[in-house]
C-alpha cells in the first residue's frame, strides 16, 4: 500500500509505517502525478483536494490533519466513494488552556481575590466552546452558553441568549467564521455590539478574526470607556493592523491552538480513522511518542491554596504574555512591510508547548477541594 | 530570667522560652515600666530605645529583630555596658530574589533569547548587593558593582566607578540612605544622572525612596526617551505620588524584603547572640519552625533548557507582577488621602512567601547546565 503525504504532517513514520510505504511530498506543490499510484492521501490545509488532484488515481481514502475542510472537496470524494476523515477538536484543549491563561492573567491585573468571581459568555459551544464551558463550570465560574444551531438541534440543553453572553465579565468568540446561513458569523461582534462592552469586560477572539469586525474594534478602542481586549486572530492576518494592536491588551498570532499534543492529535486522528477504514487495530498512541514535558512534575504541600496553586500551575504550563511580549517585539516593531513575514515566522519557529494534562501534579495531604481544581484544569493528578 | 519583647516578634516562644519567662507587650506603647524588671529587651523598628526607656532597668541584652538601628541608641547603650545584637541581612535573600524576578519579567518584556545579556550595574555592595552580584555573577550576567566605601577599605576588590554602573542596561541600587560623610546617598540618583539613563535601560530601587530624587524622577519619566523603572521604595512613603507612580513600568510596597525566611531570619540572628551573650549553646533554627512552602517541588526532565526552566521556577516562586497589580488596584486607585494606609495595610496583610531556597528542584536526567543555574539561583537541588 503507497500512502503518499506532506511532508510537514509530525509523526508520519511513527503513525503510518507499519501500515504502508511512505512518499513524502511537498504540500504546497502536489500534483496529480504524485498521487497517481497512491491508495492513501494525507494533507494539511496547504493542499487543494479534489477532481483536478485525485481523478486519475487510485486514492481510496483522504485524510487531512487539520481541524478545517475548506481545502477539500468533501461532496466530490463522496461522490466518488473515497473515504475522507479530518481531526476536528484536534486542538481544542490547547484553546482552552490558552483562555485559562488569559483569565488568570486577568484576574491578577485585576487584583481579585477570586478569580472564579468573573463571569464568562461563551459563543459557540463546539469542540472548543463546549470544553471550556465543562472546565469553567467545574472551576465554579459562572458561564453563559451561546449557541443558536446547536440550540437549534437541541432546544432543551439550556443555551443562552447572545445578549447574556455579552453581558458576562469576559466574552470568549469560539465559532467559525460563515457568511450565509441562519446564524452567519462574520462581524457578530460589529460596531454596535462592541458599543455595548463596558471598560470592565474582557473580549477575547480565538476563533477567526473575521467574527470581530476589526475596523469598528479598533476605532471602539479609542474611546475613553473601552473594554479591554485579547486576540490570537486578526482579520487580513497575517497582516496586522499596527493602530489595532496598540489598543489591544494581549495578542498572540494565531497560536492558540499550537500546543505539541494538538499537532500530534492531528495526525493521530487520521491514524485512527485509516485504522477504521482498513480494519485495523489501532495500536499506536500519540502519548508514545512524545518526550516528557520540559517541565514534568509541581508539588503542592497541604499549605497551598487552590487558587494560587492553580493560577501557578496554569503559567507554569503557559503564559500567555510570553507570547504576547514576543509578538511586540518581533512583529510590531518592524516595518509595516515586513510584518506579515514575521507573524507568519513566529507561528513556525513556535516552540514547543504542552497541554496542562502533560504536567503532573503532586498533592501532598492535599485538600479536596485542591484536587478538584486541578481535575477541573485537566492536570495529570498524583495524590 | 525575664525576657520583654514586642509581641509583634514572629516565633517569640519557638526560640525564647527556653532561655526565660517572656512578657509580651505592645512595641508601639512600650514605656519604662514595662521593662523595668527585665533582663533581655527585644524589639522592632517601632521601638525607641535609650536612656529614658531603660535607665531605671536592669536590662543587660537589647536586641532588634531588623536591619535598621536608627531607632536605637546605640552609643548610650555600650556606655552602660549593655549588649547589643541586630540581624543585618536577615532578608537580603529576600530582596535578591525580588530583583532576580524583576530581570526575568523584563528579559521577557523585551523578548530576549537569554536574560543574560543584561549587564547589571550594582550600586551598593552590603548585604543585598554583594548577594545579587555572586548570584548574577555565577549565572553568567555581565555586572559592575560600585561602592566607594567599601572601595575605599579594600582598594584591590576590583570595584566599578559610578559611571559605568550605570552605563549597565540594569542599574539596581543597594545603599543606605545617608546624608552626611564622603559618600552621601541621598539623591544620588538626581536630575543629572537620571538624565543620562536612555529607554533601554531599567532603573531598580529597593534601598531607601530618597535615594532617588523622586521629583526629579517622575519628570524625567515624562520624557520620550525616559528610561523604565521599578520601585519597592518610594521618597516620602507610605505617600505615593501618584504622578510618578503612572510613570512607573513595576511598582510595590516596600516589600521586597518580606519573604518568612526574612522575617522569621531576624528572630533567630538575635536568638544567636543571645545565646552567645548568655553563653548558652544555639539549639533552635528557624528552618524547624516553618512549614513546607505551598509549591515544595518543581520536577523538570532533560527536555528543559536551562533559561526557561530558570525563569519558570522564579516566577513560580516570587512573580513581582503579582505585587504589582494588587498595588495598582488597592493604594492607587484610591483617593489620595486613603492611599498611605493602603500603603501600610498592603505590608501588614502581605500573604507568605518564601524564598527560592525554600523550593526543591528536581533534575531528572538534568544537563549541568540546569545544575549551574539552579545552584546559582540558590534553590534547593535534588538530582
Ligand atoms: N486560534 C487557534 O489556534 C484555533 C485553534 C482551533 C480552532 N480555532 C477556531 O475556533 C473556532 C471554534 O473551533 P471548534 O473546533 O470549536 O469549531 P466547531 O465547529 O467544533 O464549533 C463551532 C460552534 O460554533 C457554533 N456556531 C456557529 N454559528 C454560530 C453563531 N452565529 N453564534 C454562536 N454559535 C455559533 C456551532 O454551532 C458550533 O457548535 C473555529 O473558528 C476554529 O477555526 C482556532
Ligand atoms: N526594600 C526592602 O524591603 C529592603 C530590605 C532590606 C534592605 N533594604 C535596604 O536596602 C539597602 C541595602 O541593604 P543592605 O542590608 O545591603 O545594607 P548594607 O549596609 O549591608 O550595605 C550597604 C552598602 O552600600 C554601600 N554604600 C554606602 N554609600 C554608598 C554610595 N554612596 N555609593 C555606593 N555604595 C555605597 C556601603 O558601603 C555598603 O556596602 C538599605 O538601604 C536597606 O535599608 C530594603
Amino acid at each position: 500500500m503507497l500512502i503518499v503525504a506532506d511532508e510537514n504532517i509530525p509523526l508520519l513514520d511513527q503513525f503510518f509505517e507499519e501500515i504502508g510505504t511512505i512518499r513524502r511530498v511537498s504540500g504546497r506543490t502536489m500534483t496529480s502525478a504524485d498521487v497517481r499510484d497512491a491508495d492513501v492521501l494525507l494533507v494539511r490545509s496547504v493542499t487543494r483536494v479534489d477532481r483536478q488532484l485525485l481523478e486519475d488515481s487510485r486514492v481510496k481514502f483522504v485524510g487531512t490533519a487539520t481541524i478545517g475542510t475548506d481545502h477539500v472537496d468533501v461532496a466530490w470524494l463522496e461522490s466518488q466513494g473515497i473515504a475522507f476523515a479530518c481531526a476536528p477538536g484536534c486542538n481544542a484543549a490547547s484553546v482552552v488552556d490558552y483562555v485559562l491563561s488569559v483569565l488568570s492573567v486577568y484576574a491578577e491585573k485585576r487584583a481579585m481575590e477570586g478569580w472564579t468571581d468573573l463571569s464568562v459568555g461563551i459563543v459557540g459551544a463546539g469542540n472548543v466552546g463546549r470544553r471550556l464551558a465543562t472546565r469553567l463550570d467545574k472551576l465554579g465560574f459562572d458561564i453563559k452558553v451561546n449557541d443558536p444551531p446547536r440550540e437549534a438541534e437541541e432546544p432543551d440543553e439550556g443555551f443562552d441568549s447572545l445578549e447574556d453572553a455579552l453581558g458576562c465579565d469576559v466574552v470568549t468568540l469560539h465559532t467559525p467564521l460563515t457568511r450565509y446561513g441562519n446564524h452567519p458569523t462574520r462581524h457578530l461582534m460589529n460596531a454596535e455590539r462592541l458599543r455595548r462592552l463596558n471598560p470592565s469586560q474582557l473580549l477575547i477572539n480565538t476563533s477567526r478574526g473575521g467574527v470581530v469586525d476589526c475596523e469598528a474594534l479598533s476605532s471602539r478602542l479609542a474611546d475613553a470607556d473601552a473594554p479591554q481586549v485579547v486576540l490570537d486572530v486578526w482579520e487580513g492576518e497575517p497582516q496586522v493592523s499596527a493602530e489595532l494592536a496598540s489598543r489591544v491588551w494581549l495578542m498572540t498570532p494565531h497560536i492558540a491552538g499550537y500546543s505539541l499534543e494538538g499537532k500530534v492529535g492531528g495526525t493521530e486522528m487520521i491514524y485512527q480513522s485509516l485504522c477504521h477504514f482498513l480494519g485495523l487495530p489501532v495500536r499506536k498512541k500519540s502519548g508514545q511518542f512524545m518526550a516528557d514535558p520540559a517541565l514534568s512534575k509541581l508539588s503542592f504541600t497541604s499549605s497551598a491554596n487552590a487558587r494560587d496553586a492553580a493560577q501557578l500551575a496554569i503559567r507554569a504550563c503557559y503564559d500567555v504574555r510570553r507570547d504576547d511580549s514576543r509578538f511586540r517585539r518581533w512583529v510590531l516593531e518592524l516595518p509595516e512591510g515586513e510584518r506579515a513575514a514575521a507573524f507568519d515566522a513566529m507561528r513556525r519557529d513556535y516552540p514547543v508547548r504542552r497541554e496542562f494534562s502533560s504536567t503532573k501534579i503532586q498533592l501532598k495531604g492535599g485538600a479536596k477541594e485542591l484536587q478538584q481544581v486541578f481535575k477541573a484544569l485537566e492536570f495529570k493528578l498524583k495524590l
